[in-house]
């Protein structure tokens, strides 16, 4: 097999790189957002980067046992307990387009609706209202706005006062506040969910669309692992039967 | 990187061997149980033998959607509608000592206590009610007895049946039977469960331990993946949600 | 929560059915197979159909360890000893869309052809053509057509003469065999591989597309069980080291 | 269904609270690491116990795409570019008792030592002379000491020098300094390694046991979402094809 390639970590006898950067120094100068940041954007972060970053992870970490993350996480440790790390990835498996994953596809509508406003010359407004239009007339939903429980989600807000506050609330903030403004006025109020919110402030700190759902892993690995942590400690082994009601075709005599 | 080394399968540009044999006549002359007995065993199995884990494999496809290996599966899918084999990978994950497991350590217990009889030259009972009292003596469970469900489970007669009709009853359902009129007398009565059942087939016709599991996890696919087909078509993403009753440390006032 | 529902399976204290049919019947009458077949398509097989199910499980049981799904397992094997369940769902975790997954996409693009020429009346042929002709101005590869290994993959004609042998050799088949010979034709011969053969098998045996990957799925897992019992057996914990060369920023001195 | 139970997080309209703090306040003045630590010991860290958790959580993200966790995630990904977390989870499948679990075991160790010296009023390097005694009596393993690649291990140090400046080095790092000198002088040097370092270190703040792999997947995640953007981004799918020997029975011929 010819050799991988990678450009993300390095080792020799006595010393680790993380991007060029000695694993001592990360670890004795930095945070772990420093070190999720320098992973996958290749550099160290700012404060404020730092800062937002730090707050999107602990944001995403928990918010209940009954999310799907959560619970798939405790079902699979109800049923298997030779591995923690087999119920961890039970969890995050539950991750996905529905649960998790609305952050990447907001960062890529916001970078393509950022993109068509420079080229074409108008106005954030202006591409927000016809995205808007063009939803309504299709009845497609807008990711990162409206939220099934939460009718207000105490993250948003926070998220970008924090990055008004360390100065790099961007274009991306400014395209979602547009449509979350369009929406209220042709449809509905629908307020910008915790997705929409971390996808506009890590696109103005520079993070590719795919981050959108990879961050969303990595904030709610902390939280899936206190799960695991409190179903082993708490609970017995198989406690968890969910009911069913069959509605299939009715059972037949044996042997027919 | 050296080779890595493999005794299963090995391939040409015009054919491809499992064990020795030729694909071709396998998928012409066998069934799909042929080849799970050909790649554990190493050897192709007779009839009786093929109609035996053909039963087996049959008999814990599916019982129902709310043991923990369909209920992960399902919950995965409810999340993430982006890879099916996520969602069958979650359901697989839930399978592990305390669900589908026991019949591997069922299959520890009889090859362990039919070894002592050999070697002890003392009759399956003899070692079966020195088990029974131990496990008595200790507050032990007896992995392949009982059930938390089924008071009596109609698969191990079934399976049983099948193994005489075929000629193929051996010490293992000897075994297995010697232990359920134990803990019978001295006990309580716990019928021989599917876990205890299997074990002792599988035992007799030659599988080491480890399969137990392993034949759980193959048979058990096909029903997560008929869960996983039936929660996409039948079912809206992010359905489930689990209710939780809080029983921590009441909410503190913000900023405190 | 309010009760699941599924119409797959249910029981009660001493009965199990799955799809109405008694669990003791299916054991004692039927095959994995047959199982598999009434689970996805709520009736049992005639034995034509339940041949060709066989046959397609075998074909995509294991065809070598490296192959991702295979060494996927074995690796993740060689770091987690503590749960088999671990090992095999990371295995089936490779399989999606680039591995295993063609199948269901074969089957979208069968179904979608087959359905255009019924509903525009012109021949299945015609409908090829127009297929081949569009993915060669748009440089699109066509699903099931060509291998990365094998120039001619014995698994193909061994379906195909089945499935004529038992009389259910049907439009699937034809339109897939239309296609390879206009791509023969108008771009380079290309045969249809196992994903292209078991798309068009199991489109005229009435499967839906998204059992094209699930079916690889409860295949492959044979396979996989057998790939984590060798690792086990024969080879020692993390046995695996991949050669990685790095193509990074230069390592900067410390605290730098 | 009950309901489920968790002392872990709540919310309710408007409001989300981890441990009975608000997450809005979680986010403006902690870190990640805070919440990790909260998560896990139900209280927020100082200062110290901050910087040690972070220092570790670093510590463990990725050395190399070699390691098994990292590899697995790569392999998936070559197959399955359908779903980011099924590459990730199965990164983490990858580990276990054999990859980024000897923490726990070492925790383990550390916490039945340090008891076994408080209730036999003996020294904790009698302890470690009985353990490494019995050790090299018995040709165990003693958890957390040597290492495959690095000859010394970088992050030691660092980790210990750091509890040292912040004043939270305890019995654990000096029960693994006793064990450690036992060892150099009785069998050979072997350095104590990352997890052995962690162990000792988690144990000084008041982490359980089981975090010591928790911790290690916490970590590692950061990694291996960083080698799922690169694997995507740089790298063809079903790049991947590990180099196989077979040594298996020979092929027979075909129908044989």
């Amino acid at each position: 097999m010819d050799n991988w390639r990678t450009a993300i970590a390095t080792s020799d006898a006595t010393n680790i790189w993380i991007r060029g950067h000695d694993i001592a120094s990360l670890m004795t100068q930095g945070s772990f957002a420093d070190t999720v940041f320098l992973l996958h954007q290749g550099r160290l972060p700012n404060a404020g980067e730092r800062r937002l970053l730090d707050a999107i992870l602990v944001g995403v970490a928990d918010h209940g046992s009954g999310a799907p993350s959560c619970a798939t996480a405790r079902l699979a440790a109800s049923g298997n307990r030779q591995s923690p790390s087999a119920a961890v990835a039970a969890g995050i498996l539950a991750i996905g387009n529905e649960h998790g994953g609305a952050g990447a596809d907001c960062m890529e509508m916001i970078a393509n609706g950022i993109d068509r406003a420079t080229k074409a010359s108008i106005s954030l407004e202006g591409v927000a209202r016809k995205l808007v239009d063009d939803a309504k007339a299709n009845h497609r939903r807008i990711p990162g706005l409206g939220h099934r429980v939460h009718s207000s989600d105490p993250r948003t807000p926070t998220l970008f006062s924090m990055a008004r506050e360390v100065g790099l609330a961007g274009k991306g903030i400014a395209f979602m506040e547009a449509l979350e403004s369009q929406v209220r006025e042709k449809i509905k109020p629908l307020p910008i969910n915790i997705d929409g919110a971390l996808a506009a402030v890590l696109y103005d700190i520079g993070f590719p669309p795919t981050f959108g759902m990879l961050v969303f892993i990595i904030g709610r690995v902390a939280g899936l692992t206190a799960e695991v942590a409190e179903e082993y400690a708490r609970e017995k082994p198989m406690r968890i039967h969910v009911p069913v009601t069959y509605d299939g075709v009715p059972p037949r005599e044996k042997g027919k």
